[in-house]
């Protein structure tokens, strides 16, 4: 079964944190069968960590793992701490296929989602 | 003139900032001739900043500046330093009509987004 692990940096903010699992959610609604588990998961700061996350998808019967980086850009994060954590968790589990995918500025539809958030925009008054 | 003045957090890192520029050239590139003017600027640890990409634009001929925040979550910087600052340019330039975007997690099209993302995982190597 393939699973689909939303990552995030994870907020002291409770609401921020909130915010990403409420994606999680909507990501597990929306992308059809293709991935059984939809879960989400925190660099640091909030629970669950990467680790856990990855750990839950094995339990729920994951033999394959996307990781999908919330992340804007190709920071350390991005480039090296994600990376990281993920090639331990690899060695703990070689049968286990985990992929990584590029943050979400690399994504074509990025301009797409800016140019209709433009449209929802509130006038500021003085 | 219409303007869109995309705005991130900004980061000591070089590489983030750079990043924020060549997407705010895509934005150029793709929004067709609704906005004749497009540009970058950071909340903070990086120029321009936001009071200064208002004038630039300003100076360029926009009546009209929505502004676009190119932050994921609705945090502090959302919800409040950025309104604060938008509203003293505000001020300033009562002709101006300024307007702010919803950040991206609050976007429809994020969905679609990280779903695209995810097909494009590379598989990490323990």
């Amino acid at each position: 079964m393939k699973a689909l692990l939303l990552v995030a940096h994870g907020s002291r903010r409770k609401q921020s944190n909130d915010e990403v699992e409420t994606l999680a959610e909507k990501l597990k609604n929306n992308c059809g069968e293709q991935y059984g588990i939809v879960k989400s998961a925190f660099l640091e700061l909030a629970d669950v960590l990467i680790p856990d996350g990855i750990e839950q998808c094995i339990e729920d019967g994951a033999t394959s793992i996307t990781i999908l980086p919330y992340f804007l850009n190709s920071g350390r994060h991005v480039v090296t701490d994600i990376p990281n954590i993920i090639n331990t968790c690899t060695i703990q589990h070689p049968n286990i296929n985990i992929s990584l995918a590029p943050h979400l500025g690399a994504s074509d539809l990025m301009i797409d989602l800016l140019i209709t958030s433009a449209v929802n925009a509130k006038s500021v008054e003085a």
